[in-house]
């Protein structure tokens, strides 16, 4: 494949060279930051225009930021993001649609889009993205690349904007697992990991994500799964979700996606109703289509849901025992055509993609989306996902299953 | 006490009534917010005339408050905070000093301190107020009610302030623990309770916590430690912050201080760096020598705080069993007397108070302060914390131990 450019690319918003505040774990590696997480100096945009008009330049670069450059790493910076996060495509009415170069035809993904895109082009080392629904396990699903969504809560979230504060994740991507894991050591904390297994206790193939997946996507998954046997030998078997939360409602992935709609939908507004009530944004599709469908929550009725999802993130972490894991698709299909008008919330696309990453983002677990299967050419990942606070684990056994 | 009314305490922000959106629990009480918290239709103004006029009126309130109203109570005003939450004292050099009924000369505490106030002085049921670093749990203390700051991420902060995002807690005080716990019942997820023992399994007395408060406060938490034992009789044991995070730094309170002081300012700076750079806020002398202090914090040198919290956190919680709790003073002294100056980070208050209270911080612990002591006729909380999740349990033993 011949050098991307960053031009050919379309994945910055703003390039700049920000160089490491100190040596260390990272050096001499690049990275790129989405649109949405603050850089001192630079005018966060959040995909927006009416948002860039309507805040100041950041004079403060956010928590993770800092950590990175103070690790040795230098910025290139700032990648496109979907309009204030509120899309899984990719499509940005304003700026473009990143460059997918594992299926140029197709959709990078979203809301991380740059950022995966900047990384699956050869661009930088690694990039930070951000996760609420999946906006980053999808586009690193997509692109062909690694791209994990840690722990809720490990990555400071100071900086950055907010989509759903119960939801959301700083995450990153990188082409490879071992970049994946320099990263990680400096944004994660350490485990004690003297009690881990060195193989999984109990792998759980879940059921119902897999069912939920294209045919063609369960085949092209298959050989990675048999190698995930092979691998390990341990336990593997295919698990209910019904089991994992001991509640049979949790095999219907409908209720996954409920849980989702409610918590993203009802905290979005309260971080973001004022604003929009008052600047008036102008948004494109994606975004419009996604605020038509919150208007319609009834917020009265939101403690249920907030309830059951906190139910299952405590049923699911009670089942992954130490050195258990979850194996599902990262998506139930590969990256949509470009201008395929997928962002309609009631679409087939948007229904099953949201269950399927809202198991791990109602249980607050890690999840790494690992490049390991192709549909017709284009790039479909196989996650992982651990209990939460288990990330380095995770990292580890998905080292050691990729190599 | 002859009933104070509204004006009498200086609690209030702002009055009104904000009737229930549906029937339920709370039918009949009614609480106060915060203005740190978003109520529709209010104008949030986080205790700073700049922060008022440089942002919109709330369109759309907290997700918290909404749970609230949807469960039957009634919303009877805002009341007053520390200016953008950055102070333990509770008196706002713009809005003036809410009235701690329990000690008139001396200062309610907070940053909490209208909602502590307008409880106390039997204004409403409950309130709402948040905790980054003590801001309900120093209140609650200092005016001899209830407050529970949660477990970290279980009540949502969308429409809430931040301060400190890997810390704040939105966290709510009341006169009785009955009142305490049908709040909770609404805003906490339930627990899996058919497990957890009857009486708690061990209580830690945690040894450094007690020898940091005053001779007088130990003294006057002593009765209540000693019915500790007569309630639930089991193991209840001195203990050192050492052996609960194995690890020998952790009995020097310094270093939890150093924990709390790193992860707040940064996080604070990353919050709002860019809007006191681009506003110029007034602010009175509270939290301006909070900022003098935050710039001060060498910030290439954050990660290795962030990750000694979160090794901490680990331990804390790996050491806290089922049914496992530890005990600690809520404050190491009663509430400084008005107009002291106790607001400069480097007074004795200051560093010993903020030391005590990021213990629960750094493990993201549920804590309750339970009005239990008095010193020269001002209340102390004794407090009681519990592994994270454990929110229920924490509020069902403590039921068990004050009647």
């Amino acid at each position: 494949m011949p050098a991307i450019t960053f031009e050919q690319s379309g994945a910055f918003i703003e390039r700049f060279t920000l160089p490491a505040t100190r040596s260390g774990p990272l050096d001499g590696l690049t990275f790129a930051v989405k649109d949405l997480i603050d850089v001192a100096g630079r005018h966060t945009g959040c995909g927006n225009p009416t948002w860039l008009a309507t805040h100041p330049p950041a004079t403060v670069s956010a928590i993770c930021v800092e950590q990175l450059l103070a690790a040795g790493a230098e910025c290139a910076g700032k990648t496109i993001t979907d309009e204030i996060a509120f899309s899984l495509l990719g499509e940005n009415h304003f700026y473009g649609t990143p460059l997918n170069p594992a299926a140029p035809n197709r959709v990078p993904g979203g809301s991380s889009s740059g950022s995966a895109s900047a990384v699956a082009c050869g661009l930088v080392d690694f990039a930070l993205g951000t996760d609420t629904g999946g906006s980053v396990r999808v586009p690193a699903s997509n692109c062909g690349i690694f791209g994990l969504r840690p722990s809720h809560g490990f990555i400071s979230v100071a900086g950055v904007m907010p989509l759903a504060p119960s939801l959301d994740c700083v995450g990153f991507f990188a082409r490879d697992i071992d970049t994946l894991r320099r990263v990680a050591e400096v944004l994660l904390p350490a485990e004690d990991d003297s009690a881990l297994p060195p193989i999984p206790a109990t792998i759980h193939i879940v059921r119902e994500a897999f069912e939920l997946a294209d045919p063609d996507v369960r085949e092209a998954l298959a050989g990675a799964i048999a190698k995930l046997r092979n691998t390990f030998g341990g336990d593997v078997r295919e698990t209910s979700l019904a089991d994992l939360c001991r509640d049979q409602r949790a095999a219907d992935m409908a209720t996954w996606l409920t849980i989702y709609r409610v918590l993203q939908g009802t905290e979005m507004t309260s971080c973001h109703g004022t604003w929009i009530d008052e600047a008036q944004p102008s948004f494109g599709p994606a975004p419009s289509a996604g605020l038509t469908f919150v208007k319609k929550l009834d917020r009265t009725r939101m403690s249920e849901t907030i309830h059951l999802r906190e139910h299952y993130c405590r049923r699911l972490n009670g089942s992954l025992g130490t050195g258990d894991l979850l194996c599902l698709p990262s998506a139930p299909t590969i990256a949509p055509l470009k201008n395929s008008k997928a962002y309609e919330r009631t679409s087939d696309y948007y229904q099953r993609t949201l269950s399927l990453t809202a198991i791990a983002g109602a249980g607050r677990l890690p999840q790494i989306s690992l490049p390991l299967g192709h549909v017709g050419g284009a790039p479909i990942g196989l996650s992982l996902a651990a209990a939460r606070g288990a990330d380095k684990y995770l990292l580890q056994i998905a080292k050691r299953f990729v190599e």
